[in-house]
């Protein structure tokens, strides 16, 4: 282990959860790095807002600075964990501009300004690496850039969030409520203080962009994927879905379409990210805890399943020295870096195009007609019945009501939607319960 | 989609069930591959024994030809998806000698001649492909040698092989005996007329090797892979699994050991396939019909899972061109391959020395000591007990017989098969009904 290797100089920006687990791998595995790199790995910095803050593990102090500038002027390879949009996309511009690879792990960033930093790098034929920023630690971005480059992904379904996936499972395994299991979460460390990039779905979003353009080769802007978080999930929902075989989970999908956003010939995508029934038997329903999984469906590789932790410091700097190894390699082999391929460039449909079945939970007057009513607006409103129950939850001396589960075949959201409102409207219908979509059959 | 690329020329060697459909994807994708490889990819031509054999798929009779070595001559590319040995070996060779980057699917060889195809490789800067020799359609070559550079893995454990696991599967759910389903396999196509490289562990073993070698940076031959494979697996085996909640499942196992092979200081690696009990609890217990999935251990990443179609023309086929549009992309990108990584060489440790847990079950004399006797030996043998069940398989009348099934704690193999040699000769144990390796706790 005593070659002589070249070094590169690897600047950090960023000493957080995952900037200090990479410090310390980076010493720690320097011969390993070294031998698999082809070149010796040399930390020249880490760039941070305060010389004095508290860390999670212990790297010399001189290898501290608050002058991010200067560190990325001379570095090879600069690693960008610092997170939020500026001063990051400002920096990782300048690193690229100085003619170094840049690793991020920031998916805010890339869901946003992607477009603009991948261009950056094509001109100057420098690499983006971006692997932590969809997935934590699970490898998803080569697989879809590199392994299925040669095929064609028909549709992702992504559990992407550790935080909401660690409060649907514990609602379905435990039968508690989502304000309990939150506020569990949070005291645990596994929730934020404030939850609502994580429950309202707004992470998920920005990974289901970063996937998106990747898988259909184009750039999906952030405003473009539909996105309902998982707050209005109650033990309810969840108890029924229990007792149908099924699971709710949080799902960012990216989906390719045959028609085009305008109805024309010509193909579209799908962008959205919404908790869904799930059946027990499909792979995505056996990820527990705050695991992540993405589930890929491609034209000839079939259904492939990526799986492991979402998030974690270490976890996530596994993902990240990946990157730089693979960053290090490109550096020593030249060559120019594969560029982000947005050549499809396919429209993004809005969510009421999509299609998809629906499960539509209503509470009704239990009286006779009621439910040829509720049958006769599905028919009039293009969504067609799959299955259907009626149980009584009230007998007539309380009011006579009467609780209507419908399955439906695949109908267009819109259609769908609609129906719903009509429904409330009808008079018949006391409560529309939950109308949740039920995907991966 | 009229950009003016540049054409590198593929030659493709084989037109069975895999090769047929990359011939055609390459065709019927022409334009696609040509945006994200950054090349028009031109089939030049496809090397093939007998002109008039039928073809899975169609395509223009003047690609084809028997003359290999006059078309791997004029490539950029090459494709070798003839298997077997020779002259698939001489042929990459050949292809790496006159300039190409290959791409093979071959495990066969490169589990026997990896290190020496490899090694021509890094002489001249080309680089070798063979995503589709490791797993079928599921991306781990790419994980490993990439996403997972920057990490220590600690432990592989592969559903590699479909057709055992489809026969394992359909014995565990059906309560199915090894041979009809086998007999069936073989008349749905699932499993060859001779089934041996399958159901022996061959395969699994030659996978297993491919898997290590890039786990570990460590060139493992083939014949240091211990293997074993599930013929003897019978419906009480697999009867007794499915109610202690387990399953059994042929698994291709790479483990990196804290001590090297002699005892010292330094790590080893151990390799081998065999049957193994696996909690149903484990995401591997999960893994049905003919699919495939590797389970990866890594220091920092955690716990990984990759799940796929282990096999199949079109969707190995989708692996294979995943590779080409690589080998284009670096043609066209310029600079060296990134070469197999054995700086490690990690010395492999015979199965002896490798340390599990093993569930034995015995049928014993029904008499008064013999549980004490059989605690006995196992306690002489270093091999601790975990949990112990003791019940009656027929009463005095009928010979007084018992059966016994034990759990041992971690034990080294070698000191568990001499006790269980010293089980069989100690003169109360009537049959060593069997002994399976936990796996996966």
């Amino acid at each position: 282990m005593t070659t002589d290797y070249r070094r590169l100089r690897v600047a950090l920006l960023g000493a957080g959860a995952v900037g200090s687990q990479v410090a310390s791998l980076l010493r720690q595995h320097a011969d390993e790095l070294a031998d698999r790199a082809g070149a010796r790995l040399e930390l020249v910095g880490i760039a941070v807002r305060d010389l004095d803050a508290p860390r999670e593990t212990e790297f010399p102090r001189e290898l501290l600075t608050t002058d991010a500038e200067q560190l990325i002027l001379g570095a090879d390879i600069v690693i960008e964990l610092m997170g939020g949009i500026e001063p990051a996309r400002e920096y990782l511009l300048q690193a690229i501009g100085a003619g170094a690879d840049v690793v991020t792990a920031n998916k805010a960033l890339l869901a946003t300004h992607g477009p603009e930093i991948f261009d950056a790098a094509d001109r100057v034929g420098a690499q983006v690496y971006y692997e932590a920023a969809a997935a934590g630690a699970i490898p998803i971005i080569r697989p879809l850039r590199d392994s299925l480059a040669g095929d064609r992904v028909v549709r992702i379904m992504g559990i992407v969030n550790g935080t909401t996936n660690y409060i649907l499972d514990r609602m379905d395994t435990e039968g508690a409520e989502f304000g309990d299991v939150l506020a569990d979460a949070q005291a645990l460390g596994y929730a934020e203080a404030d939850p609502t990039a994580d429950v309202e779905g707004y992470d998920a979003a920005q990974k289901a962009a970063i996937l998106a353009s990747l898988a259909f080769h184009t750039a999906v802007p952030l405003d473009a994927v539909h996105r309902e978080g998982i707050t209005h999930i109650d033990k309810a929902m969840m108890d029924a879905a229990r007792r149908a075989g099924q699971v709710i989970k949080l799902l960012a999908i990216c989906e390719r379409l045959p028609e085009s956003a305008d109805g024309a010939a010509g193909e579209s995508i799908s962008v959205r990210v919404y908790p869904a029934l799930v059946s027990r038997e499909h792979p995505l329903a056996t990820v527990h805890g705050a695991n992540n999984a993405v589930f890929v469906q491609a034209e000839a590789a079939g259904d492939l399943m990526f799986y492991g932790a979402g998030a974690g410091g270490v976890q996530t700097a596994s993902a990240v020295l990946g990157d730089v190894v693979s960053a290090a390699r490109r550096h020593i082999a030249g060559g120019v870096g594969v560029g982000e391929s947005t050549r499809a460039n396919l429209p993004v449909v809005p969510i009421g195009r999509v299609i998809t079945s629906y499960q539509i939970t209503l509470e009704v007057d239990d009286e006779p007609g009621v439910l040829a009513t509720v049958a006769g607006i599905l028919s009039e409103g293009r969504v067609s019945i799959a299955t259907l129950e009626q149980t009584v939850v009230a007998d007539a001396a309380s009011g006579g009501t009467a609780r209507i589960v419908i399955g439906t075949h695949t109908a267009r959201e819109q259609d769908l939607s609609d129906t719903v409102d009509r429904l409330a409207a009808s008079g018949v219908v006391e409560r529309v319960v939950s109308v949740l979509r039920v995907e991966g059959d």
